[in-house]
């Protein structure tokens, strides 16, 4: 483990606060001679944005990413591939109220006990404005991952008590972008944007649930004993702003099944490959891939920033009340969809590189 | 990440299958000084071992740790402490069946594909078995936490539709074994007993929940952004055989919330601490503990290995039926609530020695 | 190991080319608290920096190192400290003849190799350039370990044939800059200053040893077994291009020597203290600090690029002679002083660091 | 860095005192499929055993290794591969004048200042004990390297004032042990027999060093711009006790050159192949290896432990005067000859494992 840096053969070390001049990374081990879609790239970054919706914080950021190491005529060098991220939207403002205050369900307070000081300007390190450079360097694993096959979606499947029901089949990035609330089934996403709206218009936030299916992984990826496919997922994904939960496959249900509804069937395909008749082990066993699709969900709070006079503590341990204003997102979930599919990203290219190391 | 090392200061390297001579591993970094109570690690270890009870498989293991290096007089010196638990059971049984078989849910299949090959018996590497090293070793660094006034006790929660109702507080080890089913509430111990029972009469498995509850864990533990606390928690909790989710605080319900019901208001306490009025959180904040009980909850599925035939496929490819005899548990639950503390235990402990290069 | 990263708890990873837009790194693990002196900082680049007198390359490159993140209000937060280095001097040139061509001694052919492909722009990354990142951060770590009374300093103790006398006492930074060679002895300096220009006059270079001194670090620094201080002090070092040798304390000499030579007799100090009397384990015991000077010796190569028609081979494997223009130094020998320390800075700050968790 | 563990995909971890029941280890990350011939891993052991012949220590400890998991059917699994070498010869001695006594150019007490204590029986973790699992360890990576037609040959070239001429060609392991000092020089080996019988007999010791000749690796492993090849290198050579220096290819003598002579001028060889006139580089470029042999340097001081009456201090800060008895080495030099090809062996196993990930 080391803090700001997820991977062990595929490496992503990122840099900076939300409001310095800018933040960024350090992408080491991406094998050389790797054709990057830098127009790709910057796409995801667009999904990941503030102010992309109204259903998003109002703040502009164009997020663009400029690549600054490690790629030689359209081709990775396989030497480290550094990137920033400028941060154009740092509006010179008062942080008198945020300063001294611990506000409410936020990093304020475990950043000061944690290192003895903080930098107080919009949440500093432990603001979600450093999950772009997540995404940038996701969205190139994505690309390498790519050339094998694997194609990685995640959608909004919950908002509060809105639960969009199983889909026939994994949705693809253009059916999910068809809604802004990023769920791709016209019905619960219209529901979903309703409550959104609501909890927006009254300075409230709410939470939700993503989904995540990755199609293409083949049998064999996944360092067991502790570093089990899942394991490795789950800690990149519950590594994300705001994330509460993360399940594999049947997840929770499997607390209320028995081991004869549970157990996937193994067949014999039309194709010759071995696949499952059922997929509660969410495409991972012994925390292995076994050739199936791997699907996960994540679960997120509501974002804890709300228009809404709360009480806390300050710097002094004196109770006050706070209100605090800025602009932020009702819902973190639909701009959370890209943020996942980055950690599946790494997570995965890094296993792809592990693998080749398993065998003579 | 290592495959079969866990921590970055404080690090456990296991080795070992099913069915060699033993198993075992090696402690390294933990600090030098520490008085070991080895009577205590052997009594976390009778708590995880196969045969202790009736809702357990009649497997008899005596799972005796045996250390033999890193501790001298009585203290540890700093070096590496080694370990060994013997393989009791390793009667020759027929393993034809299982040889070239895939069992349904198992990692059998995955193993192959991974590595080409795989030592069949008894699951090899993939078995549970495994996880005894890694209780030996979670139950000495619970010794090192125990010393700054840290408590990790875990109970089970929910075994199929039993669900186990919010305690008054947190429950003490005591008060968890006093059911053979390590659920501290004897209404719902009665009714999960029941329901175990019933799987184990009909050859069948049954899944659950365990909860656990870390006390004393001060402000500033957690390494964001990519090692926030609860993410290696759960790095750590979904490595353990057959856990399917990991929830820290709120979980999966955070998603129906609102920000103004899930944040969690501070306040000073009595004695000049600032506590939260509700803990949503589970105890970590941005990433980092924040001085409240740190709560957090494992769903496990129904063991895979059932008295029932099963449909899979052989080595060959080819479609067969399959039963699987042999001696298993009709549910991992009230075994797995060691594990599970130790796999806390060894999160904690190293989050502890992280933090401790932090601040000048 | 990561190849771009060096260090454990203290740790830099580093990205960019000799003539892509910048070159830069992360520095990730500085205790917060950390009052920086950035101008500090900057001298030390300034004596790495190309162009500082007539015995260096005439390539004139400003080395201005931009901080922009992990620092607030003039001490580090904790976080992660990215930091630029601009490419002021990338003109545009002809790179026709090296494209193709495997220069004698240099990286060309082995990036081929490794890589498959390079960039071939100034070395790209296996340039000299990428030293710059190491003096910047090793000048930050200087700073953390100089809070501990801890002071590291280099000086040039041969070029060629000169070889300087021993010194009564390790000379202060001031003393070795003194001279353009970093000799702090004036005699051996003039006579290297006149190799060196021989050297440049003939279109020849010619090779070195550097000698580093380190007082001030306690008793108990280092990791044993395998990351002995020595060990990983010699890693650091061997690191830095055109190193060719890493000997601590009595080094090739000691196969001269007999034990009764050799020891180095305990004995108590006025001031209380435990020394010895002669320091033939050069500050390191058992791959551990004895609170003795640490003094270690890097012996570098003479450049590889010379004004001189060398036979090789192309990219096609034909054999062709080749003759190199450019601007390069004819000693790296006195560049490297500040990079050397720089390397044994960040190697003592992550010792420092890790020594933190050993004790309980 | 993890102080008792070596390597990033071949990864050795080991444990264990001079004076406790066993040493051993656990390799993690051998690739599965391997056969391995357990009788050659033990014949490596004899070569680094005390007590092999009248030069060495008459210590007799048979280091019969046992491997205890990650091995079905005579082939690796891919999982960790757990070994044992049990101390035979723990003799109960008095330790009570050592127990208080830092004995001269040992390492009592450096582990004492870092630990605040220390296991004194026989050194405890920092007696070269502990080597043995390397050799083990080591020699297993060889046959995984020998597989790939590398070959590592070791000896002595160096006993005090004798050095060994320069040899035709890399000698084989047989013509290495042809001389109980492992020089396959007779007239060299003749005279370093007859100065380690000198320091034998005067209770003294000898220091000396040891060259390594790595054939067989293709030109690209090495991870620069900190994993250089020999940068890892040097870091387990100096790993090693005693080890005071480490040079690659032309070491310490490049100090003396000029670079029209040291540059290896590259040439097509008649197999098509590019290799270099001269080999000053030692095989490796810009950290990378060339193809041609690799070529490396190691010197060992003499042995601390002599039979002479030595001044130095006592725990509580006392001057005395030591004796130390006991059975030692007169000169470590032949019996470390194994201890370099395992170190050797596990760096460049874990380089050929890494260099999978670097190319599409």
């Amino acid at each position: 483990m080391a803090a700001n840096t997820f991977g062990t053969r595929f490496r992503l070390t990122t840099f900076g606060e939300s409001h310095g001049p800018m933040i960024g990374g350090i992408i080491d081990g991406c094998p050389s001679g790797l054709a990057l879609d830098l127009e790709a790239i910057q796409a995801q970054m667009q999904r990941r944005r503030p102010g992309q919706s109204a259903l998003t914080t109002p703040r502009d950021e164009a997020d663009q990413v400029e690549f600054v190491s490690g790629i030689f005529e359209g081709l990775t060098t396989g030497t480290p591939i550094g990137f920033l991220i400028k941060n154009k939207d740092q509006r010179s403002r008062d942080y008198s109220n945020v300063k001294d205050s611990f506000r409410p369900s936020h990093a304020d307070f475990t950043y000061s006990e944690k290192y003895g000081r903080r930098d107080y300007r919009g949440g500093g390190r432990s603001s979600a404005r450093e999950t772009a450079s997540r995404v940038a360097a996701g969205a190139l694993a994505a690309q390498l991952l790519d050339r094998q096959g694997i194609c990685i979606v995640a959608y909004v499947s919950q908002v509060g008590s809105v639960i969009c029901p199983s889909l026939p089949s994994a949705p693809n990035q253009i059916e999910v972008d068809q809604y802004l609330v990023r769920c791709p089934h016209s019905e619960s996403a219209a529901q979903m944007q309703s409550l959104i709206e609501d909890a927006r218009d009254t300075g409230n936030t709410i939470g939700g649930k993503i989904t995540c299916i990755i199609t293409g992984v083949p049998a064999g990826w996944g360092e067991p004993v502790f570093d089990k496919l899942h394991a490795v997922l789950g800690h990149a994904i519950l590594s994300i702003n705001a994330c509460k939960a993360f399940e594999i496959g049947s997840g929770t249900q499997a607390a209320f099944m028995n081991g004869s509804d549970h157990n996937d069937a193994f067949v014999r395909a039309a194709d010759g490959s071995i696949q499952t008749t059922s997929n509660n082990s969410g495409g991972v066993q012994g925390g292995i891939s076994n050739g199936m699709p791997i699907v996960f969900y994540a679960t997120f709070k509501p974002v804890a920033t709300i228009q809404v006079e709360q009480q806390t503590v300050n710097s002094n341990g004196e109770q006050i009340k706070l209100k605090v204003g800025g602009r932020h997102d009702p819902c973190v979930l639909p701009r959370a969809v890209p943020i996942v599919e980055a950690m599946a990203a790494l997570t995965l290219a890094d296993m792809m590189l592990l693998q080749r190391s398993q065998i003579l």
